[in-house]
């Protein structure tokens, strides 16, 4: 039963806390607020009211170490970025329709970072809206209508986009012109995951085919972080990058997850394959937390798309928004964040596998740099995913005072992903935590049985 | 020939400027940077440097009256909404999947000014995630797919949003379950545009049942902005509203553009027809220029949405969106900018319409507090749409220094909306330009003819 334990929506499966709250607190005005979008962590949410590095604080005092939150990348409330944007906020913040020096330069210090043939970019609000775009820029490139994405991908909220995203749609409803193929792990395909999911690739796109769709786009998160994250072996995607193209689709790299230099492998996941993306999305740590995001393409794609149809984004790319971009780059630059992302990650990734070694719930290990992946199966019998556990160990780690996530088709993965200014003391912080914490499972898996 | 002289794409009509600019310069660095998207405004763009109150300055030292942006809402660079966004930025910028008290406050402000029934508010990016997150709500709700929306309705760019959105697209594009009727003006139903519109809504949605659609909303930003802005007679939008739901579709109230008091006859555009909206979304002016919107819903309708679709906004709604929201909303009442957006948009629409009776090629004058629009026709036929001419028109004032924009199907509408802080002197300033501009129109015209 444990496979169904976990909803199948990875967005909303924490959403276990009691609506029923007492009247005039927080939580019953929120859920009085926002009702059925009341979404939140934990049975007992956080009311969190400051952060500061990789730490936030909670109203009763309490300050947790969190490594969940990649939006806030470079550290929550990180001084440059907040002098940055506040500077910029008393001087100017207007749309693009008017020429703005800071503006330029940032694009420019971002195109310095992104593949040459990528030359132009298209400043958005959301990884959503740079998505939806995409895939809009990628139709009129190749007249087809298909996509591909990993069978639990989540790719943003918008009509066009949810329905790229198994993640937000029961597995019923997911719409004819998109097939979710099985995640790049060990579990769907073996020993040969490069030969698997381009296998796989090919088979969705020849049914594209049949269907009358053709196919628009094989659409990865290049961590693979809502199915669980899979980023090995190095170089897996490629075969998958290149029947895709060979069956006339492109290949769009979502790099909302794992972009800035989050796996300390490179400034984008994609590196990781050494394959070069045919568009490129951008968003959750661009800003540090200010609301942008961005599509890069090239200036042919998008001179095709602008012809039949109009485009314009009011808060995409405003001066204020290039001052948030340009201080996220510099103070990724100049306090080394993509050394420390491998060296820190690695640290981590080590003391994990450690743990791994102690306990048998532990499926499997995975990521790269500062984003991590802990499959969690039942006690003795790993390969059976088990998103109760899991829960138990999200849980009983915010009790222990450090905050995580899950994911995964099961929920049955936790999912972990600091600011990149983790110490190296704070992830072995995480990492004793995380050790008590099966070890308690373990203990109550021999009461248990 | 005039009818065509100016762009059917009103989001894109005023994209004249030369692309062969000077290497080096901003321009080709612009164009370098965006390709196809760099939409900009003016032959030869503006670059800004620097902006407060209702004044923005150029790179070359002159400055602007700016009676265009709404977005800059309670005047450039406010420094209560610049102080409120940088001290949270210092504090906590996190998603909604904690509690935090700043945030329910912001809700709780905002849904005291908005129908008791709407007690839902999801917050987003965009205006345009808040409509496609409106139009997903709407079909789930209605068990329809179909939309009535004016000829040259812009809700924003999504693909879904795009296609409700005549502004964006060629006229041969606009899809199978979309229908846009005429503007609500007197050119297109005489004087009875109440019972005119509210026949051309009938019309329309016995045509969605008849293509299997069904009405699943009738879609209207409440001053018409880019149509052209038609704001009169108050109520007429009443009957046609009373016809979507009798034909089983909700009516969405897309306040986008004359939210927040900028009408000056209540907190929002739809206040003017005395009809309650089932569904109403915000963005612009909103956070003053943060990047943030929401969408206004009852709790039912959320209900039955989120139990088929996962729904989350990584950016939407954080303690700084709430910040600069908060903010705004504090601004508008403390100084008194619903009472100054009435009086000085009286003012300025007396100037105006003295200025009309100066020229041959005013074709009406509308709008409601600081939100007008001025019809450019030909000399001496001013029922014949002329878009050249409004286009000079624009160009002229902006060598006078005061910038305002185009709207309607032909371009010939100058569209006025400043920041609700502008004085009766800057009013005054802009209708004595505007004079002399339609002057000097009237002059060439007789030296042509």
């Amino acid at each position: 039963m444990s496979e169904l334990s976990a909803s199948k929506r990875s967005i909303m499966q924490m959403n276990t806390f009691e609506r029923d709250a007492p009247a005039g607190g927080l939580l019953a005005r929120r859920v009085a607020n926002a009702g059925a979008m009341s979404i939140l962590f934990y049975r007992e949410p956080l009311q969190i009211v400051s952060a500061q590095g990789a730490w936030m604080q909670a109203a009763d005092g309490t300050r947790y170490l969190d490594l969940y939150n990649n939006v806030p990348s470079v550290g929550h409330c990180h001084p440059r970025v907040v002098e940055a944007v506040s500077a910029q906020l008393g001087v100017l913040n207007i749309n693009t329709r008017y020429l703005n020096e800071g503006v330029e330069r940032y694009v420019e210090s971002l195109k310095a970072r992104l593949p040459v043939a990528l030359d132009n970019v298209v400043m958005t609000c959301s990884g959503s809206e740079a998505n939806d775009l995409a895939m809009r820029v990628a139709e009129r490139v190749t007249g087809h209508s298909g996509y591909i994405v990993s069978e639990n991908a989540y790719h943003g909220n918008t009509r066009a986009v949810t329905e790229i995203s198994p993640a937000s749609l029961p597995v019923a409803d997911l719409p004819d012109h998109v097939i979710g193929v099985p995640a790049p792990g060990r579990r769907n395909y073996g020993d040969d995951v490069a030969g698997g999911f381009a296998a796989a690739v090919i088979a969705a796109a020849r049914t594209l085919d049949e269907r009358g769709h053709g196919l628009s786009a094989l659409v990865c998160d290049s961590v693979f972080s809502s199915d669980g994250v899979f980023t090995d072996p190095g170089g897996f995607l490629a075969p998958a990058v290149d029947a895709a193209r060979a069956h006339g689709g492109l290949y769009i790299a979502d790099e909302v997850q794992p972009g800035f230099a989050r796996t300390g492998a490179g400034f984008w996941g994609y590196a990781m394959h050494g394959v070069t993306p045919d568009m490129i999305t951008l968003g959750k740590p661009m800003g540090n937390g200010y609301p942008m995001a961005a599509l890069a393409a090239p200036a042919a794609h998008l001179e095709l798309f602008c012809a039949d149809v109009g485009y314009f984004n009011t808060f995409g790319g405003s001066p204020v928004a290039a001052a948030a971009g340009q201080a996220v780059l510099d103070v990724i630059e100049q306090e080394g964040l993509l050394e420390r992302a491998a060296t820190v990650g690695a640290h981590l990734a080590e003391r994990v596998r450690h743990a791994a070694t102690l306990s048998s719930a532990i499926a499997e290990v995975r990521g790269r740099g500062l984003f991590m992946g802990i499959e969690i199966g039942q006690q003795g019998d790993p390969a059976r995913p088990d998103g109760v556990a899991a829960a138990r160990v999200i849980d009983g780690l915010r009790t222990r005072g450090v905050l995580i996530g899950a994911a995964g088709t099961y929920g049955n993965t936790l999912k972990v992903r600091p600011p990149l200014c983790l110490s190296l003391e704070e992830a072995d912080r995480f990492a004793d935590a995380l050790e008590a914490e099966l070890a308690s499972l373990q203990e109550s898996g021999r009461a248990d049985g």
